[in-house]
């Protein structure tokens, strides 16, 4: 539970507002200065309209970690993009208190590919392509992709 | 807290996804057989994608009203119209649990509409009137009308 003045956040509320708003995303980009030409960028994000930005620092504070920025027109984005910070927080918040909806399917690929990461499989070409397949899956809103 | 196969929802979830993905609304159609012209439909509204139908479910029985309706092409709809159950139910479930966005200024719009209903208002002009200018505050994603 946290305060932050009249808001105070509890873990279940956080898991529900997760499953409706949240996205675990895996960018896999081109980078020259990579042994293998690409880099891997796992993120936790939540976007919310600029109302709601309070919402976002919340999380922030919620989960000790993270960046509130602009993420394009009039939304905002609470986003977790350093490693340790998915791993040591981000991962285990969620393995304790578990999503409901689908959108689980997309966090345990996701935590595949940190721990991937985790063994430097990104930094390999077998390992990249096992990423890349994996970050494939992701994120797809079709029954099929399930 | 209600188990739905190995669906668990807990009323801080239910705050949380609804403060994602809810919906309160006022619909104010034409309808020639009232004493006013109009018809005042308020509803309770969570819309997901189909391959995520068994939360609505579980949302259905967690509330203990509403329907689970296509909504359209793949997505899918919890809803509830009547007014004794958004009085009843709904309305006491959100004052009791507060939500944490800005979509609590439009629940307690909703509110006042559903009390102008209660004490039929609806059925004058004047109170017609009032309710559609309160309705019309509502589901604004813009800064200002707030």
């Amino acid at each position: 539970m946290l305060e932050i003045g009249s808001m105070n956040l509890d873990s279940q509320w956080v898991v529900g507002f997760v499953d409706g708003e949240g996205c675990f995303y895996v960018g896999i980009n081109s980078h020259p200065d990579m042994i293998t030409g690409f880099q891997v960028l796992p993120e936790f994000t939540v976007v919310q309209h600029e109302r709601d930005i309070q919402v976002l620092h919340a999380l922030k504070q919620f989960f000790g970690c993270g960046v509130v920025r602009q993420n394009h027109a009039d939304r905002q984005c609470f986003r977790v993009r350093k490693l340790e910070d998915l791993r040591e927080k981000i991962i285990p918040f969620f393995h304790k208190h578990p999503l409901k909806t689908r959108k689980s399917v997309d966090f345990h690929t996701f935590c595949r590919i940190v721990n991937l990461m985790t063994q430097s499989e990104h930094l390999t070409r077998q390992g990249l392509d096992h990423i890349k397949a994996l970050a494939e899956t992701m994120n797809r809103k079709g029954i099929n992709s399930y």
